[in-house]
């Protein structure tokens, strides 16, 4: 199932709906279900997906057009948004500060206000002209989460989705410790275009992740060359927290951001960003300027 | 006003309730007025205090008995909680680095699941012995704000809380660039008792803040010598991100956490840590082994 939050035509300012994308359209399963899940985070921490199931295999036809709704971020105000900072191994050798493999996953939060839907402009803020780049896979919590074993991890994902973990290079180093700044403009990454369940995915098999800028690859890897893969994330992760259902992990990108050229290629208004899984779909957002 | 948020006797499970914290006891304020404001935090974003005043004077007596109630982090699931790395000034001297004032804040994120409530057990993990108080100031934010100037920053204060910061030292720096492990342990803090509103407060005068362990002083200071005051700091979040009704900036804790001392002092199973502030109130937690 391929699981969504939008806007429908008409509603700019919402409240957000939940839909399933399929073959005919979207089904909006607010207007099916909605009375007992309000949002798909709802949906998702009542362990309910077999009532969307059954919402759409009653379904005649379909509501919406894809290309006429607003994409929003597929869990639109999730608890936590947790982002692995350096995963792939080509990605630790960019750092180029001689330092082996990490003993731990580096890890830092977003903000929902920092993201956009799949087809929403993604901004470059006034203050910078560092606006980057990250395309990520996301793994989306569905039961609750602690102290869970590598072995028995994975049972605890919902879903996945993918993400541009859009960042303002030249704010990561404000502070003395962390990179929330640089990671934390409004509107400077996305997340989308929608939540592909995990019975449609194989979760213990590698998940190719690539990027576009303008139609040109520049990241392009697979989850077989993590450092930390899913289960072991998620068995870190819930040794010292408990996760939520709703609640997103991004896993880290590959080698090939912008600020890796030698210049810098930061993103400029008129660029198109691709993100792009194979099992997934892809996630694409234009850059423009903040008003 | 003061406002909490709580569980009544016998509903451990929840649902979370609202109310006001008055002479007479907890005036309810769900059973009143949840109808239209679900949670205080949906009060706060509809800027609806005038309907909590006009219930809370309509009521006659309380519901409730603070001492039966169990307090929950007066908002219980903002969409941000930010903390403010370093930002007193002996503070930053403390770290004995060298370094000069910084220009910017250091900032970082917890998550809800890593707080309880005021007299609920604050939990040292099975994986460290080194659970650390941080005694700090809490703005809540009334309505959104976007790249404010300082001079109008407090008018987007919706009041004040306080919070035990509570810090697992040896996790601080499992990662390459960020603090983020070593503060997000499961109930590791404490926000609470409840929010005073800010037309009780005088925002632009310093507040006095002040840590005891087991009624011993060990953090006392006033936010006239914050490196960033509140105004500054406001201004500084908003420039990048929108802050939404409800969330939650911690604003630094001064000298005297245990981990200063030689040896450190960390806290035990046993321990009472309170955190007061003459204009707010005092938090109380004990501290218990996890489970």
């Amino acid at each position: 199932m391929k699981l969504l939050s939008f806007l429908p035509p008409g509603s700019p300012d919402g409240p957000a709906r939940y839909g399933a994308v399929t073959d005919r359209g979207i089904v909006d399963l607010t207007a099916r279900i909605g009375a007992d899940f309000p949002s798909l985070r709802a949906l998702i921490a009542a362990d309910a997906l077999e009532a969307a199931r059954r919402a759409i295999a009653a379904a005649t036809g379909a509501d919406h057009d894809p290309a006429e709704v607003t994409f929003l971020p597929p869990v639109p105000e999730p608890q936590k948004i947790w982002c692995i900072g350096v995963n792939y191994r080509d990605r630790n050798a960019e750092y180029r500060d001689n330092s082996d493999l990490p003993k731990y996953p580096s890890l830092f939060v977003r903000a929902p206000t920092s993201f956009v839907g799949h087809g929403q402009p993604v901004v470059r803020p006034r203050q910078s002209e560092q606006l980057d780049y990250e395309g990520e896979l996301v793994l989306v919590i569905g039961k609750a989460a602690r102290h869970v074993t590598a072995e028995r991890a994975l049972d605890h994902v919902f879903g996945m989705t993918l993400a541009n973990e859009g960042t303002v290079r030249d704010w990561l180093r404000h502070g003395k410790f962390n990179v929330t700044q640089g990671k934390n403009f409004d509107r400077s990454g996305s997340i989308g275009p929608w939540i592909v369940t995990a019975d449609e995915l194989s979760l213990d098999r590698p998940l190719d992740i690539r990027t576009r800028v303008n139609g040109e690859l520049r990241q392009q890897d697979d989850t077989g060359r993590l450092m930390f893969p899913f289960a072991d994330l998620l068995a870190y992760l819930t040794s010292f927290a408990t996760l939520m259902p709703g609640d997103l992990i991004l896993t880290g990108t590959p080698t090939g951001a912008g600020a890796r050229f030698d210049p810098p290629r930061w993103l400029v208004p008129g660029d198109r960003v691709e993100v792009e899984c194979t099992a997934i779909g892809t996630l694409r957002n234009d850059v423009v300027d903040e008003d």
